[in-house]
This record gives C-alpha cells, structure tokens and sequence, in this order.
C-alpha cells in the first residue's frame, strides 16, 4: 500500500535517532525526518540535525514547540536550574521534560496524518533505562493507542531500539553502513559536544561505555 | 487526601466548561481553571472565559497553545477555509483541529502535575457526537492511561458530560445554580455571538435545541 511505502522519524540527530533514521531508510521507500526545536539550551542541536538529514537525503522539517518548556521548569530547557551529573535516587532525572516523548510523538501524528503517513518511527529505548518514564515500551503502545482514537487514525510507532543497549545500537549503526557517521557527525552530549562530546555528562558516559563495548566485541570476533 | 482537594478544568468559557466548572466547584475545596489560546479566530472568547472564571471565583490562567494552529489547516483556525454549516458525510467537519483534545488534555496534565494536582476535568461529550473523535469516552480513558505512563502519574480525568445531551447539560446548570450564568454570559457559537449566539451555526442549533428540549420539559414537571 502507498501509505505504507512512507516513514517519518522524529529526529533529533543524536546516535540513536540518527541510527534510527537509517533503519527506516532500509525499510521504507520515503523517509522525513522530524527535527523539534523548544528552547534547548543547544541550539547547534538543530543545525547538526539538519546537517545530518540532508547528508542522508531526506525530507527534512524542523518544528518550533518551544510551548513544552512553558509547561515546567528543568534542566535541558532552562538555564537557571543546574543539571544533575548523577540520577537522583528514586526520581527521574532532572533533564526530564514532563511529557516530552508525548508531545513529540503526538505533534509527529498530526504532522504524518497531514501528510497522509501512518508510519512514525522513534529512537526511545528502555534498555539503558534513564529514568524518563515516556521512553518505556508500555508507554509508547499506549500513546499509539490513544493517537488512533484521538484521530481516527491507523499509526503504528516503531520504536527499533526500544530493547537494544547502547553497545546493540553501535551494532546497528556498523550494520546500516553508518558506523562511522553516527560516530563522528552525530550530538548526543548534554554539554552540545558532538561527536565524543564532552565525555562526562550522563549521555556521553552511557554512549561511549555501549562504544567501548562494542568495538571490544567486534575486535573478539575478528578471524 | 490534599492532592484529591483540588482540580483543573479545562475551561473555554462556552456552555459545557462553564456547567463543568460549577461541577467541579461542588466537588473540589479548591478550582482553578485552565484556558487555551490558540489562533481562534475570536480571541473574544478568552475575555469571555476570563469574565467567567472571575465570577465564580477561582484561580484562572491562559496558555498559548497556537503551536496546534500550525500542524494543519482547518476553518476554526484558519481564516482562509471557510466553514461548513452542515456536518459532511463520512468525515469529519472542517471545524475539527486534529489532536485538540489530545494536546489540550496533554498540556493540562503537566500544568496539573507542576501544581501537585491530579484531577482534570473536561467537558468533553460522544452524546451529542459532532464527528469529532478526541471526544468519545474509549479515547479519554486511552489518553488517561497514557499519561500516567507518560509521567508517572495518577492522574483521573473527569467527564461529568460525557453521556448527557444538551437538554440534560443544561438541567446540570439548573441544578447548579447556574442556569441563567450559562445562558447569558457563556460564549459557544461558532461566529463569536455570547449567549444565545448567531442562531443558525452548528453550535448555536444544538446549544437552542437542548435549551429548548430542557425549558418543555421544566415546564411540565411544574405543579
């Protein structure tokens, strides 16, 4: 079916929206991708998110939704609230973005709906489990559920790495032909370093530990 | 409990919000009411919904959710479609903004979340069912779901109008007191016309014939 041909992938240009950006190129004949600006203090983000659709030849549009960092006062969205290095116990960190993945994935359906595109793909995973609870799998099925009621809709969410760690999705990557791209062009360091970032925010730790670890498996299969 | 002492109503200022607000105000020590901006074209409508909130006493606060205005063209937030006055077969009518109350209901859970209260109240209804999906009971109970896994919530939404007509709306207002509040000061036409409207818009045909179903119906219950 036409409409199953097209894929649109909220995309922020970290590793695993942009890993995921290459899967659904492998799957479907047309992918866009949908690039969210609200108000990060990194605003580079979104150029280095460009940079990176336009590399991979896609549709790419970027959509103001500064409104979510109205809503509440935190770490990624406002300057005056220093960030945690370590997750609090028993609380989500405070980069969390209450109802971020929601409002993403629910602006994504109004946008793919105009566009006559059922197939919405997300980089949310709850392997490496950060304490953002609108990254786990129950969640996302939910909201699909609820997008298809609240528009009549018939959306399927693909969430490729909602079971991967971080050292499977550089598994992914070398697979996709990518390896080296999401190493070198992609952002996903708190402090807006691309690449290897600063290596001590959370994000930079988690994603070079799933690298270490996958480069030394990859180098144990050698023949 | 103190956080079961308090809710949120989405409030417009039209019949059904404003008879939810007196709803709410029985059953809650504390009420405060939460309205939307988002490109309409009467902005009249928030002085209206401001006035209303004001009289009845409760803390009111207005957002700016025009973000919604943007994701798709329709006739209420898009001067250059024109209206339809009839519903059209088989779809939607025009007046539907895709997503509405999913970003409106979405939005009032985090306000409510920032504020340490967990009950949301809607005037949303299926019985008078105007083709819009995002008011049918399954897709609230699915969104209320959905944000409780979004935010690790506990978060009730209340529908007190979901399976009443207009007639019986409006025997709600009576019994609240509030009958001629509703009648006189509330806005629910489609052309911007307070109280008993322009008359001939869908709006103002269901709101007059509920009124005047209720007003038969008083009438022979008296003695």
């Amino acid at each position: 079916m036409k409409e199953d041909s097209e894929a649109l992938v909220v995309f922020s240009g970290g590793q695993d929206s942009t890993t995921c950006l290459y899967w659904a190129k492998e799957r479907f004949e047309r992918v866009s991708a949908l690039t969210f600006v609200y108000g990060q203090k990194h605003a580079l983000e979104v150029d280095v998110a460009e940079r990176l659709a336009r590399a991979a030849d896609v549709r790419w549009t970027k959509m103001d939704v500064s409104f979510i960092a109205s809503l509440s006062a935190n770490a990624l969205t406002d300057a005056s609230v220093a960030m945690d290095e370590e997750k609090p116990a028993g609380a989500p960190p405070n980069t969390f973005v209450p109802g971020r993945n929601l409002f993403f994935l629910s602006v994504a359906a109004v946008v793919a709906r105009e566009r006559g595109v059922r197939h919405i793909v997300t980089g949310v995973g709850q392997t490496d489990f950060s304490g953002y609870p609108d990254c786990r799998d129950t969640f996302v099925r939910s909201l699909n559920v609820t997008l298809n009621l609240a528009m009549d809709g018939r959306f399927v969410i693909h969430t490729p790495l909602m079971w991967l760690d971080k050292a499977e999705t550089w598994a992914l990557a070398d697979r996709l032909g990518v390896f080296e791209t999401v190493r070198r062009e992609t952002l996903t360091c708190y402090n807006g370093l691309p690449g290897d970032g600063c290596g001590h925010c959370p994000a930079c730790r988690l994603r070079r530990e799933g690298l270490e670890t996958y480069l030394k498996q990859k180098q144990q299969q050698l023949p």
